[in-house]
């Protein structure tokens, strides 16, 4: 295994082991587990969650949609409200393929259907907290009447409401996770309490963020769940409560360019063209972009460096303060591997990805 | 012009006016411009720059050196401290190409020197401030053993010093970037001196930071200055005082997916994996990631929205929190285009690249 630039590492038997670890537990739960495939965005790793029986995922544009329906892929949610100006293409996929599209306004739901010739599922997008996208839970009048509309439309067919609660991500534990996730879900059930009442008829629940699919255990009413970066996971999720260390499934290895004894740093060749430009403050509150450990084909995956950490980045630097190792230990030539602050951006950029063993894996910038 | 999803749009006019200003700046002041390529990334903006007289350039890797010395390019200066493993690859590269590299440390003199078959041109990176690679100026022993490791090497040739100001990037205003300026120069201009008395020989100097070579009128000793981000300018620079707002150069044009009157903000397709996670305090200190116009292929190029910020970015999603003007204004289906805040990160990111005619330009992450 050479590597001469940044390059992806995954850890296959890690994330196989996240997939089916979160398979199983939603298949106890009997509900249906649809995937987030915006974070490996591989057309390997979609078939390693095949292989764990999963039929139905999420992805977050029409283009990813294309992507993996050309793979075999029959069951595709776009979460990402629906772009009028992509209804042309969409109508030119296969009959086969079920398509869930998303909305949360009349005006995308006329645009949409005038050029609509194909069936498509519709799910009605609700904000329970995450201030992103989403009708407000509250306006049950203006929902009911989103119900009616789409109802009216032949080539569209009701399926739910959905949610992101992605102000989990803003928790402080995996307590205020819970908590977040209970309000969320308490609101949901109101609403589709409300719609049947008002004689909307019987709404699915489609919910979707990693930390509560992660470290909640109670999921009534919900009828599919579609968190993704439990693939990899990574130190946002990580620092959230929502996994070991141990299961971060990915880290990008990067050349050592510089070795700086004075300040105790070595800079490698691995920048916000890598990495993405995402941080996260540490536990003095510093901002850091990724944890260290030392990487060589013969001990791939040997813990994290204690206290080392990703201190900046540039567009194609990263400087690393060491902790108790020295810099000097570290030469220009030779490798090191970051732990992402955020997977799902860092796979985003991978041109190259790599298994523990050298083989290459389809990455999503591949060039 | 049918744009369907985050496209982004250059103005040519305004590109290639910047770099005529820069051009004509240095060629008064005879300081060699050499401008970094990573800001664009792109053959056609590159030939931009061909016709405003520009030989010599910058690039921070050996991929996007390979890129353009296919595109004609025979004077590349490789921004980023040596990765001894390239040897192999930059050794194959044609002889009429006059290849610079940078070192800091004499194992990575070693370990390329000992792979080499092709003469290089070397330079030593020195850290005036920015903390990210080179060595300290006063440590001018250290310099100098250097100095003379280089010149040992019979395949490389000592061109000189060269730094990059980086530490210019946290400046207040344009006082302070020419402080750190003055300050850069300064040392360097007397690690020189030391090493033509130490008999080392004559210097040339290399220096590199867009801020300074935006706002400063005197590059004494200076040999040449490798800025790029100049060329389409962004919101950092702009708010440094590189730039006029109008000089902003590039703008991400986003199909509008959701509208939200209650708190007067939309969401457009454009997040992170588009403009990049880079944000940026606002005059309240509030971070944001871009500024806001309006577009249509009538008048592509409208002023900003007065007040209209970027609050949030997730991996697909950006939410703009709208000023005077009405969220009820825009729905799912019309577009938007984004300033934004750092454009290195964002050409970096794009997939489509047009002009104000519709026109295609070559894009960096092209698919």
């Amino acid at each position: 295994m050479t590597v001469t630039r940044p390059t992806l590492l995954v850890n296959s038997r890690v994330a196989r082991s996240n997939i089916r670890r979160m398979a199983s537990k939603f298949s106890r739960l009997d509900v249906r587990l649809r995937p987030h495939f915006k974070t490996h965005q591989s057309l390997e790793v979609g078939r390693w969650f095949r292989e764990a029986g999963i039929r139905s995922i999420t992805v977050s544009s029409v283009d990813m949609a294309a992507r993996f329906m050309e793979d075999g892929w029959r069951d595709i949610l776009i979460a990402l409200p629906a772009n009028p100006a992509k209804t042309p293409r969409i109508n030119a996929w296969p009959g086969d393929l079920t398509l869930h599209l998303l909305v949360d306004h009349a005006v995308a739901v006329e645009r949409v259907a005038a050029r609509l010739t194909r069936p498509v599922e519709m799910w009605i997008k609700i904000d329970t907290g995450a201030r992103r996208c989403g009708l407000q839970p509250q306006h049950a009048e203006e929902i009911m009447a989103l119900v009616r509309l789409i109802q009216c439309q032949p080539l569209m067919h009701l399926r739910g409401l959905l949610t992101h609660a992605g102000h989990t991500y803003a928790a402080a534990d995996p307590a205020g996770i819970r908590d977040r996730h209970n309000q969320s879900l308490a609101e949901m059930a109101r609403l589709r309490e409300w719609i049947r009442n008002a004689g909307g008829g019987e709404m699915e629940i489609s919910i979707g963020d990693t930390p509560a699919c992660s470290v909640c255990h109670d999921f009534p009413g919900v009828t599919e769940v579609r968190c993704g970066n439990f693939v990899f996971y990574d130190i946002m999720q990580y620092r959230l409560g929502s996994c070991r260390l141990e299961d971060v499934a990915v880290r990008l290895i990067c050349p050592v360019i510089g070795s700086y004894p004075d300040r105790n740093e070595v800079v490698v060749h691995g920048g916000k063209v890598h990495l993405s430009a995402e941080g996260i403050a540490g536990e003095d509150g510093t901002r850091f972009y990724g944890l260290v450990a030392e990487f060589a084909s013969t001990n791939p995956w040997p813990a994290p460096l204690p206290g080392a950490r990703v201190r900046s980045l540039s567009q194609e630097h990263g400087v690393i303060r060491l902790g108790r190792q020295k810099a000097a230990d570290f030469l220009p030539g030779d490798l090191l591997a970051l732990l992402p602050v955020h997977s799902c951006l860092t796979a985003d950029l991978a041109t190259d990805m790599i298994d523990l063993d050298g083989r290459r894996i389809d990455a999503p910038a591949a060039v």
